[in-house]
This record gives C-alpha cells, sequence and structure tokens, in this order.
C-alpha cells in the first residue's frame, strides 16, 4: 500500500468518525417555499458544540445557538430564497478535521398550505391504534422498544397498529364517519402502559409497533383517495421520560425544573384566576402530569420552535388535515398560542382542536380563537376548535333522567346550548358522548340502545363537530372506574381468530347490527346534509323530558325530536312554527315514515325522530 | 238666599264635584332641578280624556297623551327652567265648567343628585319587615286594605312594621351592620300572603300595616344619622292584581297581554340563547310571574315613565342610598336597561343590585353594568350591582363536605373567584349566605355553630357586598321545604310578650348568644377595616378543605383561614409567601391571639382564622 493511498484512506475514515458524531438532524428535512422562512435546525452529537458551523454561500445563516450542552447547536437558516433541493452545511474546529451535511429541502405538495382541515361537515372517529385492530403482527413487538406485546394485560400493549387501521377504511367509510382522530402513534418507549403513548420517546418516528413513518403516510394517502381526514394527536405540554432529549437535556431549562419532578395540581382554572397565587399557577402549569412526563418547557424559545417545526413537519410529511392537541390548557398559555398561530399562519385552512376539558362553557370558551372571553384577559390562544365538554357532562346524565325536572332530563341539552354565545366560532366546537378519558356511552346507559340512540341522534345533529368513540357504534362496553384499559377494549374482529367480528355485517351480533346499522344511517344521511353541517339552530324548551329542535339554512331544514321519557308524546305542531316555518310535512329519516305537520306528531318513547321537512 | 249667592254656591258645588273628577295625580309631585328634565304627569279620573289640559304661560308642555282609556290623561312638562314651586294645570273641556289643578315642584335636599349608594364597605341586612319587629300593634290591620293581621299563620300578616325596624336600630348599629335592605313595603292588597308585598297595588304608598310615607322617611332618617344606609326593594316587573291601575288598564298593553294571565316559563337563559325559539322568550319575559301578579310592559314608553319616575320619587322623597330590584332577570331587557339607566344617570353615585338568580357566573355577569358578557350581545343592563348566587350555592354545600376531594368541601369556594375576571365589577358583588327565598343557612347547617362561623367569615371576608338574613346571626332555623313561612319566622323578641327576646343580650339564650357575638365581633371589625372593603383578593388552592387567602392593599393584609376539615391542620407559612408579603406575624381578631408567621400555624378543626398581618 503507498503511503499517499494510506493517508487518504486514513482521512476518510477519519471523516467517516466525525460524521458519526453526529447522531440526530432535526428535522431530518425540509420544505422549500413554507410561510415561514427561518428554519431551526438542531444538530445532535457527542461534543458538536466544539464545531463552528456555517452553511454555503447561497444559504442565510440567521443566527447559531450553543448551550451549556456541548452536544446541542441549533442552527437558524433562512429558507426563503431557496430551491428544493441540498444544502451544505460545514462544521469546521481547529486542529480537527471539517466535514459537511446535506440538508435537503423537498418540494412541496401542490396546494398544501392551503390544505383544509376538518369542520363541522366531517364526523370524527376517535381510534386508539393498539385497541383497533392489528393488522401486521410482525410488528405488535419491536427490538428497538422496550415494551412487548401482550394482550392478555389491560395495560399492555395488544398490537393494534397503522395497517389494521388501513385495513378497516372501508368499513369506516361505509359507517359514514369522514375522519380519524388516532391517538398518538409517536415512539414511546416507557416500559409499560405505552400503549396510550402519550409519553413519547422520539417524535420524528412512527412507533415501530405502529408501523413506520412511510405506513403512516400511506394511511393518510390512502383515507384522502376516499375523501376522509386525518387528525394527528399532538402533544405540546410533555414528552416521555424516556424521549432521548431529556435523557441528555439541550438546556437545564428544556422541562419545567422544580428542580427535577413535582406533579401538576391538573387546576387549569389557574390560568385565569385573576386572584390566584402564584405557587398554584406554576404547579398548574409547570408540575408534571406524571412523573414519567416531563413537563415541556414552551417559555424556552428553542422547546417552543422544536415544537412548531416538528409539528408541522408532520402535516407537511403525513399530509395531515388537522391535530387534536392532548392537554392544551396544562401548557405555558402564551406558548401554546404562539406553537397554535405558528401552525395557522402556516395554514391558514387547517383545523386544531384542543383538549380543554372544563366544567364550565365561558373556561371552554376561553381558549378558542377569538374569544370574547379569552379578551377580557387580552388573550388569544389562536386555537380554531375547542371540545364540548359541558355538552358530554349533560349526555352522561340527562338520558338516565327519564322523569324531567326543572333541571333534570333534556332541559340539559337545552341549557348547554344557550350558552352558545359565550363561543367565537360555534360550528367549530366538538361534540361528543365519550372519548378514550371518559366512561365507555355504553356503559354509562347499561346497555340501553334507546338511550344510546337518543344521545347519538343529539351528537349527530346538533350545532359543532361529532367526534364517535371506536366501537360505541356496536355498542361496546367499558367501565372507566375498572382503569383505563377497560374503556380501551380491543375492537372485536380487530385480531385474527377474534371470534366475534364486528367489522362485517355478517360477523356482528344481532346487539351490534342493531347499534351499527341505526349509527350508519343517521351517519350516512349527516354526510350529505349541508344544514347539519352549517345550518343554524333553533332550539325549544323542552316540554315532558321532549327535546324538540331545528337545523336550518335558506333551503333546508331539519326538524329533530328526541323524546327521553318513556311515553309516547303528541306534540301540537303549533308550538313550533317558527321551526317548521309553513312546511306542510317532512320524513323522518331514520324510519322513513312521513309526518304531516298540520296535525299532531305522534312519537314513541324513548325515540328519537330526524325529520328532513319538505 | 239671593240668587247670586245660589249661582256662586252652586259654581262652587259644580266645581268640587268636577274637580273629584281627579282622583289620583302621579307622581303626587315633583322636585326642581332634576337632571332629567321632562316630567310625565298623569291625571286619573272619570272620563278626564274629554278635558284639554294645559299649563300656565312659565311651563313648557312637551305633550299630552290620552289612550285608549278616557280615564286617563299623561301630561309632560319641560320642568328644566321652573324653580320649586306651586304651578297650575288648566282642564278645559267645551260646555263644561274648566278647572285647574295645583302641581308642586319642591326643592331638593343639598347634594341628593350625588348621593353615595350602599357599596363594599357596607354590610346589609336583609329583613322582611312583616317579621322582623311589630313597633305599633295599632296598624297590624288597616281599614283600607283587606287582609287582617293573624299571627298563627304562617302564610298570614304578622304585624311588624317600620316602627319595629326603627325601635331596633340600635340593635343592628351594636351588631355591626351598616345598611338594610327591606322586602318590599309599599301597598299590597291581596286578599292572602300579602304579608311578601311583591303583588304591590299603590306604588306610592306605603302599605299602611307597615306605616305611613312619613315613617318610612322618619326610617332612613333615623338610620341616617347612624351612618347607615336603607335600601329600597323595587318591583319593576309586575304589580299585584289588586293594583287600581291593573283594574282600569291605562292601555291594554300596560301589562303583557296572551290575551290576559299566561305563566312565566321562568327561563331566565332565554334571555341570552341565540338559538332560542321566540315564543320561549315571550313566555319568559312576557309570561307573569303567578296569576295574581300581572306582568309589566316595559316596552310601553308610558308604562317604563311610570316606574322610572316612581323609583325616583322614593329616592327623593325618602332619601335611599341603593334599590334591590326583584326579577330583574325577567323584565324586557332592554326596558330594564332603560329603567336602570334612567335612574343611575340621575344619581350617578347611587346603587342598585338587581336578583339576577342563575348558577353560572358567565349568565350573572351577563347583567352588570359594563359586562364584556353582556358585550358580546351588545347588551348593557346600567346596573352596577348582581348577586353572587354561585357564591350561595356553593356555601350551601361546602361547609358539609368535610371530606374534601377533587370537586368537594373549600375548592367550591376557590372555584367562585376563579371566575372573578367575567364580572365587570367585582367589588360590587352581592354576597350572601341565605336570603328570604332560600333555605335559612342554620337549617342547611343543621344548627352547626362551627360551620355558622366558617360561612360567615367568608361572607364578610371576601371581595363584594356581604348581605346577611335577619335572625341568622342568632342562629334562626328555617326549612325552604316547609314553605316560605317557615324561612321567614318572627324575630323572637319582635312582639310585646315574646318570651324570647334576641334583641338584648340579657334575652338570648346562649345558643344565640354564641352566634351573636360571633357575628357582632366580625362585623365591627369589618366595618373599620377598609383592607376587607375594597382590598385585593389573593387565594390559595384548598389542601385538606382548609382555605387560605388574603385581603390586601399598600397598607395592609388581612390572611383569612378557613379549615373546614374536622382535624387540626398546620399550615406552612412558605407556601403563602406571596401572601404574608414578609409580615413577621398577626393577629387573629376572632381570638386576639398572636400568631408568628415564621413558624407553622396551626388551627383546629371546623375553625375560621381572621389574622391581620403586623
Amino acid at each position: 500500500m503507498q503511503i499517499n493511498k494510506f493517508l487518504c484512506l486514513l482521512g476518510f475514515l477519519l471523516s467517516v468518525a466525525v460524521q458519526a458524531q453526529i447522531e440526530k438532524v432535526e428535522p431530518p428535512f425540509w420544505w422549500s417555499g413554507m410561510q415561514q422562512e427561518d428554519l431551526q435546525i438542531m444538530f445532535y452529537g457527542e461534543n458538536i458544540a466544539e464545531y463552528e458551523v456555517a452553511a454555503g454561500d447561497d444559504v442565510i445563516v440567521k443566527n447559531v445557538i450553543k448551550t451549556e450542552n456541548p452536544n446541542y447547536i441549533f442552527l437558524t437558516l433562512n429558507t426563503g430564497t431557496l430551491p428544493a433541493g441540498s444544502y451544505n452545511i460545514d462544521f469546521k474546529r481547529k486542529g480537527k478535521k471539517s466535514f459537511s451535511k446535506k440538508y435537503e429541502l423537498r418540494e412541496r405538495r401542490a396546494n398544501s398550505a392551503m390544505r383544509k382541515g376538518f369542520d363541522a361537515s366531517d364526523v370524527i372517529y376517535l381510534i386508539m391504534p393498539d385497541r383497533f385492530a392489528n393488522g401486521d403482527p410482525s410488528n405488535d413487538s419491536h427490538p428497538s422498544v422496550t415494551e412487548v406485546a401482550d394482550r392478555k394485560k389491560q395495560g399492555g400493549r395488544h398490537g393494534g397498529d397503522i395497517r389494521g387501521v388501513i385495513n378497516n377504511l372501508d368499513y369506516l367509510e361505509d359507517l359514514g364517519v369522514t375522519a380519524i382522530w388516532s391517538t398518538p402513534m409517536l415512539e414511546d418507549n416507557d416500559p409499560a402502559y405505552s400503549y396510550h403513548t402519550y409519553a413519547q420517546s422520539d417524535v420524528y418516528r412512527i412507533d415501530p409497533r405502529y408501523g413506520s413513518n412511510e405506513e403512516y403516510r400511506e394511511l393518510a394517502a390512502e383515507m384522502h383517495k376516499r375523501d376522509m381526514k386525518l387528525i394527528m394527536d399532538y402533544v405540546t405540554n410533555h414528552w416521555g421520560a424516556e424521549h432521548w432529549m431529556i435523557k441528555d437535556l439541550p438546556t437545564y431549562d428544556w422541562i419545567n425544573q422544580f428542580p427535577g419532578y413535582e406533579n401538576s395540581n391538573y387546576r387549569m382554572t389557574t390560568q385565569y384566576d385573576p386572584n390566584v397565587a402564584e405557587i398554584d399557577l406554576k404547579y398548574c402549569v409547570d408540575g408534571w402530569f406524571v412523573r414519567t412526563m416531563p413537563d415541556l418547557n414552551q417559555r424556552n424559545p428553542l422547546v417552543l420552535n422544536y415544537l412548531i417545526q416538528n409539528a408541522i413537519w408532520w402535516i407537511e410529511y403525513a399530509d395531515l388535515d388537522g391535530f387534536r392537541v392532548d392537554t392544551y390548557s396544562y401548557n405555558d398559555k402564551e406558548g401554546i398560542a404562539k406553537w397554535t398561530k405558528a401552525i395557522m399562519d402556516e395554514y391558514p385552512n387547517f383545523n386544531i382542536v384542543g383538549e380543554v376539558w372544563m366544567h364550565d362553557q365561558a373556561q371552554i370558551s376561553y381558549w378558542q380563537k377569538d374569544s370574547p372571553i379569552g379578551a377580557i384577559q387580552s388573550y388569544n390562544s389562536y386555537l380554531p376548535s375547542v371540545m364540548d365538554f359541558t355538552l358530554h357532562d349533560a349526555i352522561l346524565e340527562m338520558f338516565q333522567e327519564e322523569e324531567a325536572s326543572w333541571d333534570k332530563g333534556m332541559i340539559k341539552a337545552y341549557e348547554n346550548f344557550v350558552n352558545d354565545f359565550l363561543y367565537a366560532d360555534i360550528d367549530n366546537l366538538l361534540v361528543f358522548a365519550g372519548n378514550h378519558d371518559t366512561n365507555r356511552i355504553n356503559e354509562q346507559f347499561d346497555g340501553d340502545l334507546d338511550s344510546y340512540k337518543l344521545a347519538t341522534t343529539l351528537v349527530l345533529t346538533t350545532r359543532g363537530i361529532p367526534q364517535l368513540y371506536y366501537g360505541d357504534e356496536i355498542g361496546m362496553r367499558g367501565d372507566k372506574g375498572k382503569g383505563d384499559g377497560d374503556i380501551r377494549r380491543d375492537f372485536p374482529g380487530g385480531w385474527e381468530g377474534d371470534e366475534n367480528n364486528a367489522f362485517n355485517a355478517e360477523g356482528r351480533t344481532k346487539m351490534q347490527e342493531d347499534y351499527h346499522s341505526f349509527t350508519k344511517t343517521l351517519l350516512n344521511y349527516r354526510k350529505q346534509k349541508e344544514v347539519l353541517h352549517f345550518g343554524k339552530l333553533l332550539q325549544y324548551l323542552p316540554e315532558e323530558n321532549v327535546y324538540v329542535y331545528f337545523r336550518y339554512n335558506e333551503n333546508e331544514r331539519v326538524m329533530v325530536v328526541i323524546n327521553n321519557s318513556p311515553n309516547e308524546r303528541s306534540l301540537d305542531p303549533g308550538r313550533y312554527a317558527e321551526g317548521i316555518k309553513g312546511f306542510p310535512g317532512g320524513t323522518d329519516i331514520l324510519t322513513g315514515r312521513t309526518h304531516k305537520l298540520s296535525e299532531p306528531i305522534k312519537i314513541a318513547g324513548k325515540t328519537p325522530m330526524v325529520i328532513e321537512l319538505k
């Protein structure tokens, strides 16, 4: 071997060693032509901060930030003038070999910026992917993550995955839902209870037990083929203790320190209490959700920017149609508003719904974009959509109150909608009877199909964006009191060998079919009925536990009757003249029966009617 | 008898006959120099509308309104340039003898316009005058009104009167209250249950069973000597069916007609429901409170003006310091706002508190002047003060919840104050544990003195204007479930021959004295403590059912501790550093004990502390 050949080889080997020093680059790539031109790239590697970093001539470096941890460099570029392509980032150090790293800017999809998020024309189906369908048993466990599948454990991993969702998109399309909100699918390497996946360990990677980043993108693409929308469950408030950055913090204040762990007091009302003690607010916002979920400090611009870019990356990469944001109101108030605004600035027609789990409508409204309530404190979250938790509270109670009184029975629905004026955008409220954190609605109703029909009719025909919880449409039960796992049981038929397969009409029991066919009828009606999406609401004071309301626009009117009493009732159409507006009759789309509106309308006990006026 | 003497006598007799035709002139007199210069005088008499009405040269007649009822004339004068004095109003009619009527404009009291209403420096004592003290047994029944006294009837008249209140002002002054809200005292000629006096039959006359207009004025004067304030309970929403004008309506639409009576649905939320059906709103606002209380139509300008002038007349005549307005939110929304604004325009420093009995803070806030909630619908009631009914709801529950949980115990107080930001003027909220329409607080607490102490401490030391209910300070019981009369029992000692006389220390039982002395101590402390009137509130999340808060201003700090648990607790002062703000110690004004704030503060179970920091 010649000496120069040897030196050459040595140089090559050294270069490889040095380059290997960069373990992570995040975001791993980006796109050309984004509205926000600044891009902050994080380089991670042992003592990487000993290098000076620079970029090629055509790239404007805005700044380079190094922190107290020498393993991180944050490089901000201006991408405003850069076409798609590959760009050199140069690392130089006195006395050491320089090296370069390619960074890619990709082409965006056509109309990516103007993508239209989910809205009230949609019905969202909430899935816990570990519990829905196991389309690929080969990934139930994976060498790169700790917890292995064990379907016998209530809180264990059961093997459900992206392939399982893709395989059952036809089921969902047939059912009549138009969007999926899946609980998180990013890597969660907790040693136990990782199936809920809210304690994430790598936010640029789909958990391999769900599949790959590519499969997640395939899911979105398959859904778009069916005119369906994919909503990602995003967590800004915390990461898992197993997150690689938590184990090697870029800065001490990347997370909220007391030092280290203190638990949140969960008192979200401290966020706007004018009489609040600072210490209580601090424990709410900076306290950790649980010990295994270090609380991210969105007041740190590096953290905030990381979260913004990560969120945008997923929208752009996977072609998303929306976010649901976990524990929205536990975040630093200003930080989460900046995060939300940054995303909405990038995608003005996108939609984001925040989990604002409160029991007071002014308090829920507070968190919605342009809220008149938030405005009292000059606060604007920029969050387009919030969750109608007070309606959920009411639904849990009212259908078990057959004897109406001043404040029992259907009046609870009525009184909920009275406060609609507190919201900035009433059509952008998520309306639901249950989710993965609440008692199963069919448990709450003790398996009473009639109550399910009443509740589902309300959810699917009132204002807002309906959200269903997987399995409710086949009567699935689950008791929150028995643990979260019980309300997150496996969907029957999602696993090979399941005796009961509710994904097929033939496989469903009579009970399941009764639930399913009702839900399907109503969903498919709603799907094509614009008046149920954006029509105005006109409601009447319930009488004898019968609640009547109308959705209407210039062309169409639908009259909904919810008889929550056990007795047949007869309605005098005269009382509802403002809603009926001269229409002579209508068809109950649930039964196909026509009704004259010149004579009393009879309705059986515990029965809904959805009458399209004609 | 000479013929000319005879003619003269005949003329005189005719004149008397004609003048007697005017049965009522309302307001009976007015004042010179009012801010609102227009005065609308109503003349009532058989066929009075057959006359043309005019005034002397120096009086500007703005207009004369005759209605479909010939027994009324409404004459509007401009009083702007008129000095106090007597003015001729001339009635002329073709073919009939003309006649004149003197109308008096009086001098106003000095500073009448700038009178200062009650505020957070006050504590209001609510009295039902029929049930407080019978100072004048000679007026227990009266020939001009129907119902006679019968103390044995729970819903009968018991004989309490103005003289009884005047006689016991020393008791109230010594107790430490600074204002009285008495339920209405205007004439109520209902044949039964007239003691509550909300079904009024003549709103220019004190019910003779309470005394005379002059005695009512004497009450105010006697109170002012003691630096106390008198608040009149005013009813804009309805009159009694026995009201003389209801029996001979000036216009068909003087009251809300369906035609005639339909009951209110009492659903006040229809007032701002954006989805409301018109018919429901109509039944709320126009429906009658009960059949015996015809609902006044404030959309009729004659009615509105009548009510405005009547209210102003009482302020000016009796020298009032405030109104409490009954069923405020049942009124026509625009009408009641005009009424309120007219009074506040006349008396810019006056105060009016409206009964807005709701269970949602946004909904209560809606009705307060300059409310950010009302503003959502461009509504401004101009009502300075509203009632903290949600705090009342909480007080009824939390002191019986010794085992605190996520949403039980003192957290209910904390969560109430969280929403203070929804109110336009938090110092102008009426804070109370009970009133004449709610269960007696000591009944609610089943006679538990400790609970009374905790509740009373909260009411008297939090922000807002405290209101006590007569007799609570001596432990009076009363069960709403047994009828309204039971919560409106006679104050012991108010009637000659009462065995127990709680007006005197010697007459009080041990139990009564225990309640009284606690109340008196706290009231007299509050009276001179500005920080408890207008100081800011700083509250801490309750821990183990102990609620700690501070009232503070630039100079003073008071730390309030309410231990609602049955167990002794020890508080770490470090947690409360923001409130303690370096003060080394303080004195519990309830016990006189001093506490160092450098060491744990021990507090016995079910005990309050009010520590003045020093």
